[in-house]
């Protein structure tokens, strides 16, 4: 239904990445290596997002965590780690996260995200459960995990 | 100024947890824990409060982390982890943040916290600072670091 593309790193993605309120070190930082030419313009980013016209409406981060790192899942396994799922005011409510989120199941691998608290029906529909909360690893978190088949929560 | 306590796990605090915005998993697990006896009344918390009479009116959580999980420091060493930093809201801009902030940096240890975006202004004040940001160790985080004397940024 909407099409989710990888978005690169450069000044309009920058510009458009203000519009989202979970705005913080991390575009900071993009935007200082682009000024910096520490990175090139249009390099990869770990960025996903969806557009309505030329306007960036949706976006999430993805990150690949290594087996070796693996503490959410068994068996143990590389597994993505999604944050600043985030849809803009105007266009929530239509389809946007759900679609993010389906993209990233799409790869096939176990998923952790650590929500904000009042998002827990969203992540509910999507699939989502919680785990049995490890302070010296979850610290503030509220972890919320997807399994694949065959994969369950990995205890301690 | 503040008497700063250590927080018990009883029923009480557990209720007065409530009142804090940032109520998560944490607390939950904590009422689980509490109600199936897998932990006794009164049992240590990670969590530091101020009371106003018997009102519980700030908090924090504190946890120390091991030197060899230390990816923010130099010379790495152990170092506490510092969230849920919060006051409720008739109480706050008198210095309960600061009290508790304070104690933390009284035993002397690097401090690591991930505050929330809005909040940069009083970290400031509190003389903490930015990392560079590193999206293997810090994901969605923003975090700030506080140095001790002769402790400084761990480059990698």
């Amino acid at each position: 239904m909407y099409k989710v593309e990888k978005l690169k790193v450069n000044y309009k993605t920058l510009e458009e990445f203000k519009k989202f309120r979970e705005y913080g070190l991390q575009e900071l930082s993009m935007f200082e290596d682009l000024e910096a030419n520490i990175i090139e313009d249009d390099s990869v980013s770990p960025f996903y997002g969806i557009y309505f016209g030329d306007k960036l409406v949706a976006r999430m981060s993805l990150y690949q965590v290594e087996k070796k790192f693996d503490r959410y899942f068994d068996p143990a396994q590389d597994y993505l780690e999604l944050w600043k799922l985030e849809v803009i005011a105007d266009y929530q409510n239509k389809g946007y996260g759900k679609a993010l989120v389906e993209y990233a199941k799409s790869f096939g691998l176990p998923i952790k995200t650590n929500p904000r608290v009042k998002s827990k029906d969203f992540w509910d529909k999507m699939g989502f459960s919680s785990v049995a909360y490890e302070m010296e690893r979850d610290r503030g978190e509220n972890p919320l995990v997807w399994y694949p088949d065959g994969v369950k929560e990995q205890l301690h």
